[in-house]
């Protein structure tokens, strides 16, 4: 009954258009995925080509569906402090800062990039959920002195090796000395960025955040030309490259049942910080952690795609369920099929022979429990 | 630059299948979109043939993305209560309603069906946002003795003039007798189901709530076959017979900034209910609305596809922008581009012309507003 060709992304109206996205399909965007209930594209007709400028050259990237949730007012900080367990003390203005928003059992129902953008203004740089929502329940129920929206700001992604002499041909010398995880606020030829020295590749990069919703084919036009002497070509996020490099996908790899302990994520933590966050009390009482987020290797031809869903993961005595693989992916430079999956313990160990369903086929994979990263990030330059 | 082909969905584990996912492609699905973190299909080829069937004989829908939101224990009820401005206190086990779910500023941040399920066990059948995440928030400020959770709960709608005849020949006659609004647990060849005489259609139909999500493939066939003698065929939610019925879609035609009013959803509300619900003071403050959601009808040539994004809506004299038209359709059997616009004060009078910018191409078109439902819905029976 089916005509074998790839399903197609059904546009409508509950699933916004970027600012970006008249220019992504005008640069050939073959694929598109929903997040934060904004289009995305996943990928422009030729993933190996993407993979390949991300790791030689220069891409850009479609992001403006990572929505932006804007804390403003005297308590900005204090509320934001309240809504995750890392240590915000030394986030002054200018800088950012990895983060995992935790609700009162201690799991993860978002992990942002958060943005000190000014002493009381913050973003949160959100993953896929809604992350808005979850502060106006916190806010209006704890008494905190802010205001909550989402602003007109929509985030691109320019990331490889190449990033900075992009950027710097754009925006001038400087941003090649703006340090990881730190911002800047500037107006470019009259419209207004945020320009942060982050990204979700493993690879050195920017964000740059068009503050005016108007100006985004115009932006995009702009990086295409300032990257074409350096190789840059449109991409979406790459699958490939963030497990290589252990970057974690919300709604993939996390959801609201793992707390920061199962994602190997403790330094994200600091449950001895001296200040108040939802979660705080789980959190401490957590002893056994009972499974654990880790890489493994899977033999077998390579993916053709991305992991389309989870698998069960099975011991290798005995078949017992003791997991699944959550994410995966073929890694060229690898050689090799490598995933993330969470595990039971004691199968958590690196080294542990288990055993995939249907990762490749319906015929199960071996696979090999590892250590993340798979390949070393080059981001922090 | 592009290939002209229309974008593929970009499946990932970030993004859900419903159990209902591997016979949906095998039934032709050709289109997905994502919801509430789901795949969902929204076409399976056809779109015509989809509304023929319909409207004249059954289809099924994978809707399992309608993920429910459990809350269970001792304040089931009364948490229940305190999420929504509608009087529940008639709403007895075997009841449903159709509620809206207020901020603290009375927006509207989702609008379910809930389920009385049982005396301590409620559903909310959730649209498009992060409901759960929603009500952990609040149900952890509030102190209420209530469990939360995502049941393993996967729901179909059967739907149209024939669907009583499809679920009598499989549940028993029964069936023909739930009356509109009401809900039947039971298990049926030792899989518990819910059914509920509800739906999305602006038709008669039922939600059949598949509670055991190894038994969708199972479950998806047995209802096809039983329907091939009354025509049935798959389908996906119709944009066509919604908007006909004047049936509203989250994060197209509501967002968290519209309050029932706004919606023309006041039925929805009781403010003198003697009960305290989250946005109960601001919606009392609420006097004058500014704007209001109401049908329109367009000329122009048939548009080819549902709108893919919000329009500008200008005034008639002068052209200054006084709405958005929200959604979009062309109704076969009116003949007829028809849509939803959130108008601003007085341009929302039934009979007022307007125009819209690029509804159909990149020139405009002229609009006239009217009441809705534009087709009566013959779902009560």
């Amino acid at each position: 009954m089916t005509d074998n060709k790839p399903p197609r992304f059904a546009f409508g109206s509950r699933i916004r258009p970027s600012p970006f996205f008249e220019a992504t399909l005008r640069w050939g965007a073959s694929a598109f995925t929903a997040y934060n209930h904004t289009c995305m594209p996943a990928q422009y007709g030729d993933g190996t080509a993407e993979y390949a400028a991300l790791t030689n050259a220069a891409t850009l990237w479609d992001v403006a569906a990572e929505r932006q949730v804007e804390i403003s007012g005297n308590d900005a900080l204090a509320f934001a402090q309240y809504l995750t367990p890392r240590d915000l003390s030394s986030c002054i203005p200018g800088k950012c800062r990895y983060v995992l928003i935790t609700n009162a059992d201690g799991g993860v129902i978002n992990d942002p990039v958060l943005l000190r953008i000014d002493d009381n203004v913050i973003w949160l740089s959100a993953a896929d959920s809604d992350l808005l929502l979850w502060c106006r329940a916190i806010a209006a129920a704890g008494g905190f002195d802010v205001s909550l929206r989402e602003p007109d700001v929509s985030p691109l992604q320019l990331q490889g090796p190449k990033a900075a002499d992009v950027a710097a041909s754009m925006f001038g010398e400087w941003v090649r000395e703006l340090r990881y995880f730190h911002l800047r606020k500037f107006d470019y030829e009259g419209v207004p960025l945020v320009v942060s020295r982050t990204g979700w590749s493993g690879e050195y990069g920017y964000e740059i955040y068009l503050c005016d919703g108007e100006r985004g084919d115009w932006l995009w036009e702009r990086i295409m030309a300032a990257g074409e002497p350096f190789g840059i070509r449109p991409a979406a996020p790459s699958a490939i490259r963030r497990i290589e490099g252990g970057l974690l996908s919300y709604g993939a790899d996390i959801n609201q049942q793992d707390t920061p302990m199962h994602l190997g994520l403790e330094r994200l933590m600091n449950l001895d910080g001296g200040f108040d966050f939802i979660g705080k009390d789980a959190l401490m009482k957590q002893k056994s952690i009972g499974r654990k987020l880790m890489g493994v290797v899977m033999d077998g031809d390579p993916l053709a795609m991305p992991l389309a869903r989870w698998r069960n993961v099975l011991s290798a005595e005995g078949g017992a369920r003791v997991g699944k693989v959550r994410s995966a992916v073929y890694s060229p430079r690898l050689k090799q099929n490598i995933g993330i999956a969470m595990l039971d313990k004691p199968h958590d160990e690196a080294g542990t022979q288990l055993f995939a369903e249907g990762v490749i086929d319906d015929s199960g994979r071996c696979l090999k429990v590892c250590q993340m990263p798979f390949v070393k990030n080059t981001a922090a330059g």
